[in-house]
Formats: structure tokens, sequence, C-alpha cells
């Protein structure tokens, strides 16, 4: 026993991804790591979690205060086994990523790493996902480290309010380029699909889902959203509620009275 | 060419679940229908979108005012597959469910049917998930039905803020229980998971993801919230928001002052 903080890392590019082993490396200097990775990367996994088949688990590292598992399990699945079978106590910090590929606006609906670092925030557990803006495997992790780093500390000083986590996104610039840290809102914004069509060699028809992101805030610039930090050389820091309601629309749509009037007449 | 309204149906539950089937009959009262549904059942997949395997669509069903398609993926590609390559125009309402079994409070974030709902707000369609309290195969879906085209009209008549879609749950009662339909707030609360653990013929440890649901609202009451309104006997609508910035918290956060000062210095 000792009084180092526990800390969850986990990731959905899979077990081998850079940035993975870059946040493990990280959080062992602030406490005691557990690691779980999905076998295969789970991107685009968003917060599914596994139903139909059994989950397995295995410990594939055991070295003082970091330990390592490998699931079958999506992020979400691998955040829960961590909960309830692997930790014995409640982690004091949940980390996520490092993504290879942004997050930011409305991507975290697809996102695997933040549906884990959203699990955590269900379950009261302080949490952050971390994201680099860059998919080459090879990419150079520094700069977000230093921004995690920085968050961490934040976090550990400052804690998190009960159903929030953080979504962190660091542009991939070198460092001297790196203009700060800024808290921001998600940008609004969406995926605009261009599905590619191709015939099979039995002439069936089949799609890969392609697009890219459509920035609709105004001019494309939205000063103040996550996508303006990032394009402006900022890290950006998105609190981000696991309660969804839409509060500001209540009142309107109790004007709209839903009734079963007509059946009760 | 006509004037009708077009309404997309999709589901998480696969092509032969009763609820769908519901849903698509009382879409036909209101407009043109595209039904669309994964080829085997989708609970639990949220919002997970599939990149590494082409997409495939069939045609299953061409009646008039009425196409019914078939896919690979999941209920999030199938709502991007119709936006992008089957409905020819943007579609005037999504309609998803009627799930069997609730999707309210924490439950949304695991759910296929309220991901397909989120992937029309994203895209600004009015959107509407449903869900009734009620696992069996062969419920009785029409007390929720009553309660859809209800909501339906209010969304006809009132359409819905870009970004916001709406999370109906109908309690498993029938219709001389329901007391009314209330608009809600996500109630407070979480899945409490235990893994049964159990040993495979080769003496392989695997987990059965099981668990309850555990409500944080005070005295597990909530009043206001969507657990509240189903345990009293009423339908409850929350308004869902797909911009997940916790704005109440912008403020606090930027009083942590993160910077990079120390790699500036």
């Amino acid at each position: 026993m000792n009084n180092r903080p526990l800390i969850l890392v986990t990731n959905d590019d899979g077990i081998e991804a850079r940035g993975f082993r870059e946040l493990i490396s990280i959080a062992r200097e602030y406490g005691d790591v557990v690691a779980i990775s999905s076998e295969v990367a789970m991107s685009g996994m968003s917060h599914a979690i596994t139903i139909k088949v059994p989950l397995r688990v295995t410990l594939l590292d055991d070295a003082p205060h970091m330990k390592m598992y490998l699931t079958n399990g999506t992020p979400v699945d691998g955040v829960k086994l961590a909960f309830h079978t692997l930790l014995g106590r409640r982690p004091d910090l949940l980390l996520s990523g490092i993504n290879h590929g942004s997050n930011s606006s409305a991507s975290i609906l697809y996102s695997g790493t933040m549906a884990a670092a959203m699990e955590g925030a269900v379950n009261h557990v302080p949490s952050i996902g971390f994201s680099l803006l860059d998919f080459d495997p090879h990419a150079d992790f520094s700069v977000a480290g230093d921004v995690a780093r920085e968050v961490i500390r934040g976090v550990l000083e400052n804690g998190l309010p009960e159903g929030i986590c953080l979504n962190v996104n660091v542009p991939g610039i070198p460092a001297p380029e790196l203009k700060g840290i800024r808290v921001c809102n998600q940008a609004n914004g969406y995926w605009k699909e261009e599905f590619e069509e191709r015939t099979d060699p039995n002439g069936r028809t089949y799609y890969w889902l392609t697009g890219f992101f459509h920035n609709r805030e105004p001019d494309g610039q939205g000063e103040g959203t996550d996508e303006w930090a990032l394009k402006n050389n900022y890290a950006s820091v998105v609190p981000i509620n696991t309660d969804m309601t839409a509060y500001t629309q209540l009142e309107h749509l109790r004007s709209w009275e839903l009734s079963m009037a007509k059946n009760e007449g």
C-alpha cells in the first residue's frame, strides 16, 4: 500500500500505439499506473459496449508501479473492466489517449478516446481525453505530452466537478509554435460524408465511408471554439458534460403542451 | 414528386424488431418513409461508425411511399448512408426506435437508438429517439405508439432547434395507467457493473458484462428527471444537446490559468 495516486490509462488506437505509450510514461510521473487497451484499434467505436460476446482480459506487463492489460472489448468495456475487476479501488485519475488524430468539435461523438473519458466522468473519476492532430503513427508526441502534464497538474490540484471530463486537443506543430492552452467550447460543425462507391469482383456495390469536417461557425472561425484555438496554434481544453440535457430548451418544449388528452377524452 | 414529408426511420434492434415495424407504420401516417436497419441487432453500439470494412446496402422492400433498406453497418452508418446515398434530399424528420428497453438517464451514452437521433440532429434534421421500457420481443407497443404520435405532432408543428434532438421513453404499462407526457432533464445516474466471471472449457477466465442502473438523484427520486417521470407512469421527453460543452465550467477552468510558461521561460 502507498499514497501515490492510482491512474487508469486507456486509449482507442490499440496496445502498440505510440500515443498510448507516451501517455503511460507521463502518467507514471504522477502515480501508480494501470493501463488497459483493446487488442485491435477501436477508432470510431464511440461509447460502444460488448453485450453479445464474453470479455477477456490478459495481464501483459506487471512492472513496479505499472500493470498493463489487454482486452478483446471496446475502450468503454476496458474502463468498466478496470473499475470493477482490475483496480481494487476507485482510481484517482483516468487518462485516455493520446489519440492519433483530432477529437475536437463533433468528432467527440464518434471517439472511443473521449467515450472512455466520459465513462470515467459518469463514474465520478476525474477523467481527461487527449488527442494530437497528427495521424502519423510515428508522430512527435512531445508537445502533446507537455500539454498533458499541464492539464494533469490542473486536474490534480483542482479536481473536476462530478460528471464533467476534459477534451484536450493539441495541434501538430513544433513546441516553439504552440501559443498556449485555451479553455474553449465545442465548435459547431459536423462530418460531411462522401461515400466512395465501388464495385466488388462479383459486381456488387459497396461503399467506403469518407468525409471531411465542416465548420458551421461564422466565417468558419468561431473565436473561442476548439477548432478556432487549434487553427491558431493553441491547445484546446473543452469541459464535457455527461448530462446531455439541453436545459435551455425545457421551457420551450413545455409550451408545446404534449398530452395524451385525445386518449383520455 | 410530392409535398409529403420525407421521413427516415431507423433503429438498433435489427430489421425484424417489432418496435421498428411499429414506428415505420406510424411514420407512414405522416409522410413518405425510407427505413434502414442493421442486419443484426446493434444495441450498445452507441455512436460507433464503420471505418475498416466496406459498407453494403440492400433494398429489401420498395412499396408505394415506403422503401426499406438493410445495411451491414451500425445505426449511425445507416443514417449517414441514408442522408448521402439513399434519400436524394434532406429528410424532414428522423425517427429512431422504438427501442426494446429504456434509454433514459445515462443509458443514452450507450444507445444506438439515440446515437442515430443525435446523428440526425448534428445534420440539422429534426430527430426523435423512442424507447419502450419492456424488453419482451412481443411487447405491446400501442401506448408507445400513441406517445410517439403526440411527440411527432409537436415536432412537425414546432420544429426543433438545430443540434437538439429528443429522447422519448415510455413506461411499459397499459394505456389507462399512463398519466401523460413530461418534459424532463436526464436523471443523474450510471450503470453499476457486476462482471460475471466464468471459466471456459480450456480453463481460461472470461467475463459477461452485467449490471444495474443506479440512480444518484436525492432519495433515488429527482422530481422532474426522466427516471422520476417513468417511475410515476409518465412518458419522458428529454431535449438532448449535441454540443456537449459544460458551459457553466468555462470560467472556473480559465481560473486554473493553464499555460506552457515553463516551456516558454
